[in-house]
């Protein structure tokens, strides 16, 4: 790597729909660990630290690969943004980017996590984005984005949507801290970069329904190529 | 309901990716039976049809409530369009509406198919197309779509980007017959309405990855609210 980058891990205690979803094992390995695991083996990382206000959960992950990073009780709440809480972290830890690698992803791979931040290593965005590229018809209120009504395409052959995913993102840690000092908003700040990644490795963790569909991937995920294909018979 | 529908279930023999994946196994059943019983099981059509080249399946499937409509083998190659097979199956079908329900969606409910058609029955929609809301933000070609940069808002506060899902859908049948005959493009024609169904009831069945994690998801629904929680223990 051609510059500094270090791992934050945000990660409350009080998670709300999921209770305490962070310790929560997900298919035999608590959930924080699928992030600290990636952040370990990918090896881009000057430091990896768990952002939260739980001193409880801090000391438990801390170790010596994991650093703990006590956030401050007034930036946990509900209604602190992850602006404010990145800043905090920022204006401490020197580095060219903090990458924030995101508890409530599990599925993202080790591999896609490095090829992220080798992707803003080769680029000078002041902002990365993950996203997944959807190819096919979406409308936006009501109107075509990325098709006419005029023709159906094969949908291989369609641009492609891109939804943030928010299992990974990078800042420049200069230039964060520089629009939040005016009053700017930095979560979406100057150049942009966006990296795909596989639609497998995105998920949403807001309610048991998501956990449940999260866990059976990571089960269909072991099982692959496992399992024998059965057909039903035709006379 | 106030008017006529009829199922039409598309259901080639030959897949490319993923070999006869119609009458393959998912999670204990035959893909192509998850429509079938939904049609059934929905009691929304005055009949329902399996459009295949296949004798075999076709007779196969047949049933004192599942009908075989044989497809011109011409409009059962890898090239031919969707716009064809249904314009073909329309001549021969008198309906108000044809609602076409994929075999490769085996996640959609019936509870869903059914509340679906009921939206096209209180509506007059020439197209109805089934859409998974993305309240999330996203990018066309590099620029935002539904968000601004200089703010981050909750999620739950962004207008969605609606992603057509093909899980099922609907064309009013005159209106599909005279827009195939003026040689316009019938598959979004006319006045369009989208249905949102469940982000879980949606899913891809191109590769055999796909297949896993609707095997996943299925494995992932029954299982749900038998799981007992299992937390990492704090010191």
């Amino acid at each position: 790597m051609k510059k500094c980058y270090i791992a934050m891990i945000p990660a409350r205690l009080g998670s709300q729909r999921i209770p305490k979803k962070n310790i929560r094992y997900l298919n035999g390995k608590p959930l924080i660990m699928y992030p600290i695991d990636n952040c370990i083996n990918c090896g881009c990382f000057e430091s990896i630290w768990i952002n939260t206000e739980s001193r409880e959960l801090g000391k438990a992950l801390e170790s010596d690969k994991v650093l703990f990073h006590e956030r401050p009780v007034e930036l946990a709440s509900n209604t602190a943004t992850n602006r404010d809480f990145t800043y905090q972290f920022l204006k401490v830890h020197i580095c060219d980017y903090v990458i924030m690698v995101n508890p409530t992803s599990p599925l993202l791979r080790m591999e896609t996590l490095k090829a992220f931040v080798e992707f803003v290593d080769n680029n000078d965005f002041d902002t990365v984005l993950s996203v997944v590229s959807e190819k096919t018809e979406c409308f936006y209120i009501g109107e075509p984005i990325n098709f006419e009504k005029k023709e159906k395409i094969n949908s291989q052959f369609l641009t492609p949507v891109d939804k943030v995913a928010w299992a990974v993102t990078a800042w420049k840690r200069d230039r964060f801290i520089e629009m939040q000092e005016n009053g700017t908003n930095p979560i979406f700040g100057g150049k942009i970069g966006l990296f795909s990644i596989p639609k497998d490795e995105s998920c949403d963790l807001d309610t048991q329904e998501d956990w449940n569909i999260a866990e059976g991937m990571l089960v269909a995920r072991e099982k692959r190529g496992s399992t024998e294909a059965k057909y039903m018979e035709l006379k």
